[in-house]
């Protein structure tokens, strides 16, 4: 369930960190107002932004977020870290939203205003706050390093704002309600302000952020969201397959969303009426049943963390041969935390002598047939499995171009050969992607073959 | 020089393509008016963006080219695809800017709005325009495919407008000249459009939109941007060294600025002035004498290129043998076009029966050592070359963690060999991360090593 650690049913330890937050010693009464209907606005600062040289990935962290409990964030706002655009576009955001999310802007550097800007745009002062000062002179001095000066700054807290804890930074992220609202006479709004790097801003949003929200501000209290995730088959024709099907309760109020990446489609659903969760179980129902196995996991699992959770529950081993995807899957398999246990080698035979050396592909295969071919991937597969004990082994070799293809064997030619204890099978894909493209599809397709495979699950 | 193709001094074909567009039979005379210091704005559309289903790349990517040539962008909005959403976002960015980037919305579907609103909101008619549904019938009948009814929209372009073809996709970009300019009485501004899809909008950037900024608006004509990438050595560090030697070519017009990654310190050099050529050149050699070795390249070339590169050129080879990195180095490796002819073979023993096997690391140095330890790591690179017969190999064994750390090697923990004609090396390093970041910091290190060792180039 990595990427849905927000659903209702899981908040688990919410009420805790929410205490923790009330219990901090700050002037803040906070209101119980609770907005029907809630507008989110998100600021960016930074000028590598503008430079081009960091991609933002705060935008689609936060709006996810967000969307799975419930919200749909409607503007999205970057600026460079000057004093005019950034007071500009908080100043733009408040006039319309009930929640505007700052990013960046809050450490020790002269190109850090967020905090000073906004006490100036309230006429808020600026007080030091012991209890954060001790937790920066701690932080430097468990790493045993010298504190500078500067960092002293990030101690300071607008009058009457709320601290957010930073466990794993010296910025602490700030919330307070702006009431009244100089931007938008009749209504008031939040401001919450997070640190920039990511290690910091994303378990603050979840530990801090969220609680406050849920305390100040009305997320729906019935609010499921479950996403379904497929593999081959196309973004059209499960559109085909499940949208019919599912307008009755889309008329009931089921969200639909679908979302296609390279061999892959996620299938949204949610719902935000009182019989949420029996609507969603429902509309999963009828997506199961439509899209069968092209659905390999539940929830946000990439597909080789479905097969090592799968693997590792069998008490099953896997190994790897691979030509074309240079390592691909095996950097993907050893991305999951427990794949120790499952996979036992991964073999990059880029070279024919190695294809030879380590899996025993014949000579005579690779002559007859040349090294992207059935009986090659066959060989390499069977191999690995032989001379590693693995019980499955994964095989590939292809073409994944700029150059290498032929007239019966474009760029984009590849065959994946899957060894266990079955007869070994082979299949040809055709994938004419650019490089990166080719070797994650590939990866994807050759992850699928052995998911179809595996017993089934209980 | 991947990633800087719009430096002046490589707008090979630029004037080729700028005559194509000219020579399109459209209405609109540009006018030679220039923009002495060009306010950019970028508004990218998607309802998509909002739910965080999909990372925002445009921006960055939109940004980079800008500033690589002389420009910053002031600010990026992104809105749902919604009507009030875009007429209001890019009504307020005309408002501001001389040139407003528009991105999304020119598809088929009936989310797709932004022809229509533009059209709308300048009070322009749409015509369809012959050549373009030629296009967009030719792209369906030589892929064998039916032309839906509603693809036949994309052909409607508002009056005035200058159409970018679109090579790669059915929607051509628009680009029209807002003037008068109803947002900003005093002043014109450029709005151009581009689809949605990267593999569209880069090209049509570098194609189209580049020489239409040429022509129509001030881009700067001595521009020169250059990167100088270093690793090993810390952004502070890297500041430390070179800001002082270099202030007084700041003094003069030189733009300086630093980018940190992990394991990874971009220093970009910049200048817009008569003689930007030489002051970047006189910035450069300053930068080269003060970070000697610990600059890996010229241009933004990855480490694993350079090291692709030179071997390519020593015609030497390299085998892998990885451990806790999983088959990351040979997938980065791989990545780089060219790699077939280097990398002989990558080994990613994750058990100990594969160490033993396939690099003949001995029982007895696991048992005493244990699998991440110094002898380990001497014996996995010197196993790669020795079974591969590779010149040069690489090996990794740590602790990514989570798990496994112990107190003399905590998660983190890391030795990495390179075994070749010299004796031995092995680094211990220390990499506390998320297995991830791990790994990417991991192979950065191991790629260094390797590039330290190699002949000096020439």
């Amino acid at each position: 369930m990595a990427g849905f650690p927000l659903l209702p049913h899981q908040q688990i330890g919410v009420d805790e960190q929410s205490r923790a937050i009330q219990n901090r010693d700050l002037q803040l009464a906070v209101s119980n107002r609770k907005i029907a209907s809630m507008i989110i606005e998100l600021v960016n600062t930074g000028s590598e932004l503008m430079l081009g040289r960091v991609l933002n990935t705060h935008q689609q962290w936060l709006c996810r977020q967000l969307a799975d409990l419930g919200y749909l964030v409607s503007r999205q706002v970057a600026v460079p870290d000057t004093g005019t655009d950034i007071t500009a576009a908080v100043g733009e955001a408040l006039a319309r939203a009930d929640l505007v999310i700052t990013t960046g802007g809050l450490g020790p550097t002269s190109d850090d205003l967020t905090r000073d800007l906004i006490a100036a745009m309230f006429g808020k002062t600026l007080r030091e706050d012991a209890e954060i000062l001790a937790h920066i002179t701690e932080f430097f001095e468990s790493r045993q390093r010298r504190m500078p000066e500067r960092t002293r700054v990030q101690a300071l807290v607008p009058e009457g704002a709320l601290v957010l804890p930073n466990p794993h930074g010296t910025a602490p992220g700030l919330a307070m309600e702006v009431r009244p609202n100089p931007f938008r006479a009749s209504k008031a709004s939040w401001l919450v302000m997070l640190p920039g790097p990511p290690r910091e801003l994303r378990p603050m949003f979840k530990d801090a952020v969220v609680p406050l929200l849920r305390r100040v501000l009305s997320l729906p209290a019935a609010f499921v969201c479950r996403t379904l995730r497929a593999t081959g088959i196309g973004e059209s024709v499960v559109e085909e397959r499940v949208s019919a099907p599912l307008q009755p309760l889309v008329q009931l109020g089921l969200e639909l969303g679908y979302c296609a990446r390279p061999a892959q489609v996620d299938v949204r659903l949610a719902a935000r009426t009182a019989d949420a969760e029996a609507l969603v179980n429902r509309a999963e129902a009828i997506v199961r049943e439509r899209l069968g196995d092209f659905l390999y996991s539940h929830g946000e699992e990439e597909i080789e963390a479905t097969i090592v959770r799968r693997l590792n529950t069998l008490n099953q081993t896997l190994s790897l041969a691979e030509s074309c995807t240079g390592g691909c899957l095996a950097h993907r398999v050893t991305n999951v935390p427990g794949a120790s246990a499952v996979l036992l080698a991964g073999l990059v035979t880029y070279s024919n002598a190695a294809k030879g050396k380590f899996l025993g592909v014949r000579a005579t295969s690779l002559d007859a047939h040349g090294a992207v071919s059935e009986p090659v991937a066959r060989e390499m597969a069977e191999g690995a499995c032989r001379e590693t004990g693995a019980d499955y082994a994964l095989a590939v070799t292809g073409i994944a171009g700029p150059s290498g293809g032929t007239e019966t064997k474009p760029v984009g030619t590849v065959f994946i050969a899957l060894a266990g204890p079955f007869s070994t099978i082979v299949e040809r894909k055709f994938n004419p992607f650019d490089r990166e493209t080719f070797k994650q599809v590939t990866a994807q397709q050759a992850f699928d073959l052995l998911r179809r495979k595996l017993p089934a699950p209980r």
